[in-house]
């Protein structure tokens, strides 16, 4: 039997070395007199919380690929993407405007409501936005510079670095296929598919295996392989994630239920409902939807459509039809045992998690 | 005679391969159905103006350290530096919540007006920042990938990555330290210098020139020679950037010359005022400065006050000193001629310009 693949101390040693990262980036702040504050912010953005997924993925897609004990560089590459995931969700919360992150106040509220003591509060919300913008940029900044300073040979830092030049592209048109598809009522589901591919398949789970892989040398049958689970899990995750965003429990979550609604995200499961509502039920989406004053009784009428609409129902099936045909890959690919109990495992987590 | 150095050539040849690149991203985008609009988008921001300075400078640094004619991966590197700039640039004037720029509505400005028809203001508005936001993280993405497919060797890619992840840094600290400071009323000149140093002398030309310098194999001591010119000059073009940011010509900088007295922005200039105005003048400032109201007229007391304590006229005396500075390191250091040459015009453009 195949040693299993140790995902608690992949996890410990990424932290590490974010921790390590960031206190010598307080630190030479404080002896080149800069702002301090902004490496002690990210600092505690990334240690409230987090499942550490794309870290995980990159070590997964190491061992898929033959590499033995994790080296020190394969480390740092994974803390970056790490780093990368800090300024994605940071980004994210002020595109949205979103009030709450795992269970706190999003950065730039909590920006917001530090900075609110000294200005009034309309300079203060611009502030705590543009120092959030700042600091999320700084994440981005530092996710390279760790991936730079990895360890990595000339040619693997140079070959590596085009899985993130695209990897980052793909996040980024995602969100802006979401951004701009917010509120618009749409009811196909093939634009709302592409988005979580983009977003989620390919950003949280193909690149990061892929780079992983790359790192121990795979080559593109692998990689390919590695693809054909990535792309249908990644959107059973994305499509697990739009439920528990309408029906989850914020304290499991850390995030709101009502935001999604409240900016008309457009998701699967809203677009279905549409495909499925009768002309009543298209009225109560119309008169509640994307509203930024709907409160939870309005929330609720809305479940209430997605539940009797049967579109809640046809996305659990879509989840575990995803599901399938990524395990059905995991059959078909030659991949080390070990490897694939800990992508099984994975995927089974898409199909039951509730956060 | 030396020849003298080409910067009109390196201009072009920089907006080529900007024009090139992000011609082939709207292409791909179009193939893939990704929204090809942002890259559109940022097309048009980067051709709507520009002075192509860090492009310049690093063009200049390459023909101090002996570079000859530019091969195409200086070219693709100088071109890298200029689309980070757009980054800086969109990001900026979100953080700052500038309305115009280059003459035109800022980037944020002008999404907020094009999505306005669709939903209500507050939905346009947070739209166009986040759109904006968005469009900067692709340019600060796009400007490492520009560097990573150069045509650079992997061992010089490696070096230049250390000189950018540095500038990087000093970038966003120092735009950190100009937001924190704004709205401030500081009266001390130190930390408005930091800024300055921070914001400009390093990002716009140390880091530039050492990055050209270092393509063509630059040691430690000329990377020093050109520091030594490069900090004063900067600042004074920092200092230069803030009389024209109160005292300017909209017509000639494309910028208001309200917005930096409506947030208050923490300059040598402003501190300078404080230091010297009496209780009257005192008063003026604080009712007037750092208003989001504040009209024409406000502004116009504020330029009186900032007249007739003497600062403005300080702060051309700043600016004289600076340059002077930077001329002397010129005389002092080992330069082929045409490069000492081309320095001592844009030192002079420092004291005299007017955009």
């Amino acid at each position: 039997m195949a040693q299993a693949i140790d995902l608690a101390t992949i996890r410990r040693q990424v932290e590490d070395v974010l921790d390590d990262f960031l206190q010598h980036k307080i630190s030479a702040a404080m002896a080149d007199r800069l702002p301090e504050e902004a490496p002690q912010i990210l600092h505690s953005f990334l240690f409230t919380g987090g499942k550490r997924l794309r870290p995980l993925f990159c070590a997964i897609g190491w061992h898929a690929a033959g590499g033995g004990c994790y080296d020190s560089a394969v480390v740092r590459v994974a803390a970056s993407l790490e780093m990368l995931h800090a300024f994605a969700l940071i980004h994210d919360d002020v595109m949205d405007n979103s009030a709450t992150r795992r269970g706190q106040p999003s950065l730039h509220r909590d920006l917001t409501l530090r900075h609110t003591v000294r200005g009034g509060a309309s300079n203060a919300s611009l502030l705590g936005v543009g120092l959030a913008v700042l600091v999320g940029d700084l994440a981005l900044a530092w996710s390279d510079e760790l991936m730079h300073t990895a360890g990595l040979s000339d040619a693997q830092l140079v070959g590596v670095l085009r899985h993130v030049d695209a990897m980052r592209t793909e996040l980024m048109y995602g969100q802006y296929l979401d951004l701009v598809s917010a509120g618009c009522s749409l009811a196909d589901t093939e634009s709302a598919l592409a988005i979580a591919r983009y977003k989620t398949a390919k950003y949280t789970i193909e690149r990061p295996l892929h780079i992983g892989a790359f790192l121990a040398g795979a080559d593109a049958d692998l990689c390919r392989a590695l693809s054909a689970y990535a792309l249908p899990l990644g959107e059973a995750f994305q499509l697990r994630d739009d439920l528990l965003g309408v029906f989850g429990d914020p304290a499991q979550t850390g995030k709101s239920t009502v935001d999604d609604l409240r900016e008309g995200k457009h998701t699967v499961l809203m677009a279905l409902t549409r495909q499925r509502a009768d002309a009543e039920q298209l009225g109560v989406l119309q008169s509640l939807l994307a509203r930024p004053d709907l409160d939870e009784t309005g929330a609720d009428r809305i479940r209430g459509v997605v539940e009797t609409t049967g579109a809640r129902h046809a996305v659990e099936q879509l989840i575990r039809a995803h599901v399938e045909q990524a395990r059905q890959a995991l059959e078909q690919a030659s991949l080390p045992p070990a490897v694939v109990a800990v992508l099984h495992d994975i995927a089974q987590a898409a199909t039951v998690r509730d956060s």
